[in-house]
């Protein structure tokens, strides 16, 4: 099962109105007659997904009322959220960052999550422009896969978090490289350095995903252009050292986790076939899905970055494909505007 | 007028139910025909708005029909929110911590102000319990001023910031003290060290407050009783280094707020009379609204910290009071429990 949330035009109906998406995203059936909105199914999943399964499985048979499905008229699915928490499970991202600014990466970072808390009062769609006031704010994409959570108990184990999966997407989780070191400085964190976020069209069902989901990892391909390039193919189910069970209970060790949290894996990131900083894909290599990482090989290998951050008029593309090579989420595409 | 959200004992309705309360806390009068949740008039506030002050002034006339407020029954006024952003705007309270360990306190610290982003998914009620899983997680209260902001644009200052201001209120922010250190040498600032927070029975609109909100700041003393001890009698108006204005606009200097962006102050600290260090309310002193203060000025003093974090059955009481000493938006009191 997908799905979607559509802008509401008069900006009335901030959370959208919940549509469940045909398979091959060409086609959408109105799910308001269910629920209006996603984080009101995420609510009531047990009662609600069995009815949007029977909406998709008739929209497969086209046996209702549908519309055609645009992306451009797609909200975020959850268009702001209760909870929006980012990992960092690709430890080798962690790594090469660490390596390039010659500092130590410690041995607990193996086998303890890294996680911040995300704003989540307001989600960029899926094909809106990056709100970019100031360039020298340093603009960077990141992208990730992510998981929507239903009720989450305190101290949940990974098995236990693993069955409140819901919905697997992807993101853009926008960063603004340059202001990120004087806020680590501070102490608290990010918040002015993580602007709002992007999220896929579509997100969906785990069992949707059949074998491409296994123990909490998305095995395929992150794909990621930019400016109409080929900037990653990075495989996401492989250097991922947490996988989501393990994020999701880092999360609730200490409080219960509300439905419709989303969890994100951090930035997709592979080692390099043998085992160094990963390459380009112009030199063979699977590429990145940030530029601050295509900055640290340059970093290491060469002793300065070359790679610029986004500027205004840049523009990314984020998704995934299925064995057809049509996107399994939908595309995230943005690009940086004012 | 005053705004609380009634627990829904079927417990299907996460965000409660919204009602007005009278100024004295003893009535409320339902908003369901008006709208269902705070969170909804917050996200049209100014159509709904004047609708709820006509309710309050009808409850105030004893023109409709009322029910009896009873605060236990009442859930946070917003029972989980789209943000949770908490500033420390008290840097007197940050100068004797960073004291304490020896550390110096940049510059900085005294016009670009901290802030987290807190965890919004689910707040625990007034007077709820703490649910506490591990005494050595060093549980603390932490009391401080809240204000609930409408939307905000990026880039908003504070003027605009401070008009943005729709309700005011008060927190027990809770923090795990044992788990911080760990959690901000990892750099991505705070999480499990940060369970759900409580907040106020009540929140207020600014213009009830009268001249008690002055400029984005609460002119009033709050109160801290702990296991039915005065503990904290501090003037929440003086040594806030930073306005709410100053701190909404830092929160949006990258990104636009969603409505109901809530917003804190931090732990509310005063200097003691002759600069130094506060003195707790059995010395002479005004007290402290978390014990890591009192801690740190134990440390400065003394060379050690000899008041212990909370223990299950400790009670905290948090609150402010009128001219009549009843409170103003009732009283957050919470055991620790399981």
């Amino acid at each position: 099962m997908k799905l979607a949330s559509l802008k509401d035009a008069s900006g009335r109906r901030r959370d959208g109105t919940l549509v469940v998406v045909s398979n091959d995203l060409a086609w959408y059936a109105d799910a308001g007659h269910i629920v209006p909105t996603l984080q009101a199914a995420l609510d009531d999943w047990d009662r609600i997904a069995p009815a949007l399964a029977n909406l998709a499985t008739d929209l497969e048979h086209e046996a209702i009322p549908r519309g055609r499905f645009h992306e451009h008229d797609a909200a975020s699915p959850l268009p702001r959220a209760y909870q929006w928490a980012d990992g960092s499970a690709y430890v080798n991202h962690v790594a090469l960052v660490r390596q390039a600014r010659g500092a130590e990466l410690p041995d607990s970072f193996w086998h303890d999550p890294l996680m911040y808390q995300g704003g989540s009062d307001g989600f960029l769609g899926p094909r809106d422009p990056i709100p970019l006031a100031d360039e020298r704010w340093g603009c960077d994409l990141e992208g990730e896969v992510v998981v929507v959570t239903g009720d989450v108990p305190q101290g949940a184990d990974r098995d236990t978090a693993l069955t409140a999966i819901r919905l697997v997407g992807l993101t853009n989780d926008v960063s603004l490289r340059a202001l990120i070191p004087g806020e680590l400085a501070k102490g608290f964190g990010f918040f002015q350095s993580k602007p709002a976020s992007a999220f896929s069209p579509v997100f969906v069902t785990p069992d949707s995903l059949g074998d491409w989901w296994q123990a909490g990892k998305l095995h395929r391909t992150l794909m990621v252009d930019l400016n109409g390039r080929p900037f990653g193919r990075i495989a996401a189910g492989e250097d991922m050292t947490f996988d989501f069970g393990t994020l999701i209970a880092h999360a609730a060790k200490t409080r219960a986790l509300g439905a419709g949290t989303i969890i994100g894996s951090g930035t997709v990131s592979n080692c390099d076939a043998d085992g160094g900083p990963g390459r380009p894909i112009a030199a063979g290599g699977v590429g990145y899905a940030c530029l601050a990482e295509q900055r640290t090989v340059e970093t290491i290998l060469d002793g300065a970055a070359t790679t610029p951050f986004l500027k205004r008029g840049d523009t990314v593309r984020i998704w995934m494909e299925d064995d057809r090579h049509h996107p399994i989420f939908g595309v995230i595409e943005q690009s940086v505007g004012d």
